[in-house]
C-alpha cells in the first residue's frame, strides 16, 4: 500500500481544535459536557432543500478516532501541547454522544440536522471531521437530486472520478450521487465500496488504437456481446459513427442473436445529433438501441435538451455533478448551543453583527409537521423534551414574522433527530445505501411540495418555532444584546 | 483504523479502464506501446496560466498500483471480465515509463504536461488515477496563487478543510495551496504528511464557553503567551471584542513580558472594521498586534478589502480557495497520441466536431522559449527529439493564425517534460514541498508576464509549433478528415 492509500483521519482536523482542547486538558483536564448544533444557512443553487448525506462516515470517523504513536509526535514536534495532554491523546477515545436525521432526510435551513453533546474537548475534536463529511455529501446528493429531477425519468450516471476533488471526493461523492437518486458510477471503488451499480463502456482510445472505427466496435461488441455501448462521436457522429454502430449491430450482434444495447455521444450539438442518431437508429429497425449522452452535463443542459426534444435515454454526468460545479459550497458550521453545569444545561448564542448569523441557542427537538395527505407543511423548533401536541390546534410562531397567526389543525409531526452514538458506540449499524436512497425518493414523492422541488423560485420551506422556544431565544437574545 | 483509513486507490478508476483492459488482454494480452498526452483546455477564471501539481502522488499512484485479493473478488462478481485478465491483473504492476513538466512548473492550454508510454492496458489503467491527481491539485494550485496574488504581500493561510470536497480535497488541497504560493494551512493532517506550516487558534466556541469574553482571551493567553492571536467577533468587535484583546494584552501579556501577537476578525465588513481595530490597537500602543481576517473570502474580496484600505495582515482563506469556487474544474484530459507498432510510431489524432477538441498528434517535445532577458515569450510543440536550435533566428508558427511570420531571434528554450517513470520505477524522489513551492515563485518572479498574471483580460501566453511539427499535424488532420 502507498502512503496514498492510509492515513490517520482523526489528524484531519484543524489545529485549533488542538490548541483549544490542550487548553480544555490544562484548565482541569475532563471538561464540561456541551451541545454542538450542526445546521447550515443557505440551499445551493437557490434550491427549495437539501438531502442530509454523509451520516455513515461521521459515525465511522467519530467511533474510530485513535491518535497513533507517529501522530503524538508529530503533534510534540509543534511544541505547542502539555505533556499530560499529548498522554491524554495516545489514550483518547471518542466518549460523546450524537442525535442526527436519519440520513437521506431533507433539510432546510437553520434547523440542527446533527448535534454533538460530549465533554468539551470531545465535541472540538470531533468538529472538523463532522463538518467535512456531512458538507461535501450533503452538497453532491443534493446537487445529484436536482440533475436527476431535469432527466424526468431517464436514467443518470455519475462519470466524475476524473475531475473530482481528489480520490475521496470521487468515491464519497459518488456515494453521495447515488443517495440523491444517480442509477450508478463509473467509478469501480465506489461500487465495491458501497455497493453501488457500476458501469462503463469504452473511450475514443479504444476506437483510435483499433485502426478503423468499425473493428473497435466488432470488437467490443465480441467481448461484450450482452451489454454493448458504442462511442460514436470519435470521427463524425452521423457520416461514421452511426452507421458504423448499425453496421456493427447487423454484422456483428444480430447474427449472434444479440441486439445494439446503446450508442453514447460524448460531444457536439447534443439535441441535434440525438435526433438525427434517433432516426438513423430507427429507420435500421434498431428502436431498442439506448442513446447516452455525456459531456459536461447538468440540471440547466439537461433540460435544456429535452425542451428541444433531444432523443436521449440517459445522461452520463461528469464534473458538473461530482464538483457541484454551480455553486460548489455547503456552508454547514458547527455551532455551541449549550454548556451542561453542575447539571444545569446553561444555552448559549452566538450574536453576530449579521442577523443570519445569530445561532438558535439551548438542546432542542425538530420536529417535521405533517397535514392530512401527508405532506411536509413545515419544520417546527421546540424545546428538548418539549411536549408538542398536534392533535389539538396548535399556534407556531414564524421568527422571521413573529406577528403572524398560525395555527397547526389536523396535522402530525415526527421527530427528526435521533440518537446514533451514545457514549462513544454507535446505537446500530448504517441502513444500506439502497434503502437511503429509496427513502430519499419517497420523501420527494410523498412528503415534499412539488412547489419546494422547482428549480426557479422554489417555495421556501416554513421554519417555524414553537411559543415556548420562541420566548426562550428572543429572552436570550436581549439579555446577550447588552451583558458583554 | 477504520474503513475510511484505508483504501486500495488502484480502484479509484473508471470501469471503462477495466472493460477496455479485458478486451485488450483477450486480444492478445501484451498489446502495442502507446504514448498518452495529459493537457487541459481552458484556464480556470480566464487567468492567464494555471500550476502544473500533483505529480508526486501521480508517481506513489502509479509505482504502487496492486489488486489484492479482494479487489480480484469484486472484479469477478460483476461477470464481466475473462479469468485470464482477472489473474494477470492479480499480478499486475505498472511497468509503463512516464515523462512531464516538473511540478509546479506553469502551464499552458493545449501543450502535454504529463505523457504515459506503456503497452495500451498499463496505459489505460493509470488514466483516472492520473487525471484526478493533476485536475484537483493543478486548480487549487492556481486557484491559490490568484489569492496570494491579490494578497500583494500580506500572508494567506489554508482554512478550508471543514468546506473540502472531502478529506484528500482538504490535505492535498492544502499541499497544492501550498505549492501555489499559501503561507500555511489550519489542517493538522496536511501538516503532518507534508511539512507544511501549520497554525490555528480559537473558535467562536471557546470565547462562549468561558462565560466572559475576557476570561476566555485570558485563559488563552495564559496557555500561549508566545502565539496569542485572539478571536474578536464573538459578541460586538468595536464595543467588547476588541477593548478585551486590549486589556487581555496589558492585564495578561505585558506582566509576563510578552505583547498581543494578533486579533481576528470572522464576519462583518472586513474593510471598515480592520480600520477601526487598528485605530484602536494603535492607539493602546499595540502597533506591532496583527490583523487576521476571515470569512468567504477570495481573490475578488481581498483586492476589495485592501482597494478600501482596510488594514489587514493576514488572511485565512477557507472554501473559496479550498474548492475553487469560481470555477470549481479543471478539464485536463487523457487522450491517447501514437501507437507503437512493429516499432514504427504511428500517430493518432481525434476530430472531433469542436475544433477546439482536435488532439495535437504524435510524439512531442514543449519548450518554453526565452528572451534575452529571461522572460518566457512562447512554448514551443516540437517533433520528438527535433533539433530545436535558437542561436540563429529561428521561425516558428501560431497554428490558430498560420499566416504570421513570427521569428525568434536572440532566445533560449529549455525542454519541460522530463522522464520520471521508467519501465514502472521512479528514477527519483521528488523534490521537497518547500522546493517545488520556491520554483512556482521563482518562475512567476523572473520569467512569467506580469501581464499574464493580472486577473483582467491577461496576455494569452503563445502556443507555437515548429514548421515540421505544424506541417505534420496539417497532413495527419486532411487524412484523417477523408478516411472514415
Amino acid at each position: 500500500m502507498t502512503i496514498c492509500n492510509s492515513r490517520n483521519l482523526s489528524m484531519m482536523t484543524d489545529l485549533y481544535e488542538m490548541t483549544m482542547s490542550n487548553g480544555y486538558y490544562l484548565e482541569g483536564g475532563k471538561s464540561d459536557r456541551v451541545t454542538f448544533d450542526v445546521f447550515f444557512r443557505r440551499i445551493p443553487d437557490n434550491g427549495g432543500f437539501a438531502i442530509f448525506a454523509g451520516l455513515e462516515q461521521v459515525v465511522e470517523v467519530l467511533t474510530g478516532m485513535r491518535f497513533e504513536d507517529e501522530d503524538i509526535e508529530y503533534l510534540s514536534s509543534l511544541n505547542m501541547f502539555d505533556d499530560g495532554f499529548l498522554d491524554y491523546l495516545a489514550h483518547y477515545r471518542f466518549t460523546g454522544d450524537v442525535d442526527a436525521f436519519p440520513e437521506g432526510t431533507v433539510m432546510y435551513p437553520n434547523e440542527p440536522v446533527l448535534t454533538v453533546t460530549a465533554p468539551m474537548i470531545d465535541a472540538q475534536l470531533a468538529e472538523t471531521a463532522v463538518l467535512a463529511q456531512i458538507n461535501h455529501q450533503s452538497l453532491i446528493a443534493t446537487k445529484a437530486r436536482r440533475i436527476v429531477r431535469a432527466a424526468q425519468g431517464r436514467g443518470v450516471s455519475d462519470f466524475g472520478a476524473r475531475r473530482a476533488h481528489n480520490m475521496d471526493a470521487a468515491v464519497y461523492g459518488a456515494r453521495a450521487a447515488y443517495i440523491g437518486g444517480v442509477n450508478g458510477s463509473a467509478t469501480v471503488l465506489a461500487g465495491q465500496m458501497f455497493g453501488i451499480p457500476i458501469s462503463g463502456t469504452m473511450a475514443h482510445s479504444w476506437v483510435m488504437y483499433h485502426g478503423s472505427e468499425f473493428d473497435a466496435f466488432r470488437k467490443y461488441a465480441e467481448i461484450y456481446p450482452d451489454d454493448t455501448v458504442l462511442l460514436i462521436d470519435t470521427y463524425d457522429v452521423l457520416r461514421s459513427g452511426t452507421p458504423n454502430a448499425i453496421r456493427c449491430a447487423k454484422e456483428v450482434l444480430e447474427p449472434m442473436g444479440r441486439r445494439l444495447k446503446g450508442v453514447r455521444l460524448d460531444s457536439g450539438d447534443l439535441a441535434y445529433l440525438s435526433k438525427a442518431v434517433r432516426r438513423m437508429l430507427d429507420d435500421a429497425g434498431l428502436i431498442d438501441c439506448r442513446i447516452i449522452a455525456s459531456n459536461s452535463l447538468d440540471e440547466y443542459s439537461i433540460t435544456s435538451i429535452i425542451d428541444q426534444g433531444g432523443r436521449i435515454d440517459a445522461f452520463g454526468v461528469g464534473e458538473r455533478l461530482i464538483t457541484a460545479k454551480s455553486d460548489p459550497v455547503l456552508g454547514a458550521v458547527y455551532k455551541i448551543a449549550s454548556i451542561e453545569r453542575d447539571g444545569v444545561q446553561i444555552p448559549t448564542i452566538k450574536v453576530s453583527e449579521a442577523v443570519e448569523k445569530i445561532t438558535n441557542p439551548g438542546r432542542k427537538d425538530v420536529h417535521r409537521v405533517y397535514d392530512g395527505n401527508g405532506h411536509a407543511v413545515c419544520d417546527l423548533i421546540a424545546k428538548e423534551g418539549e411536549d408538542v401536541d398536534l392533535s389539538a390546534p396548535y399556534r407556531v410562531i414564524d421568527p422571521i414574522k413573529p406577528w403572524k397567526d398560525i395555527v397547526l389543525e389536523g396535522c402530525t409531526s415526527k421527530r427528526l433527530l435521533q440518537p446514533v452514538i451514545r457514549n462513544g458506540k454507535p446505537l446500530s449499524t448504517s441502513p444500506k445505501l439502497s434503502e437511503i436512497r429509496e427513502y430519499v425518493e419517497s420523501q420527494l414523492r410523498d412528503e415534499i411540495w412539488q412547489e419546494e422541488q422547482r428549480f426557479e423560485n422554489p417555495h421556501i420551506h416554513h421554519m417555524d418555532m414553537t411559543p415556548a422556544y420562541y420566548e426562550f431565544k428572543m429572552d436570550l437574545l436581549k439579555r446577550a444584546g447588552g451583558s458583554q
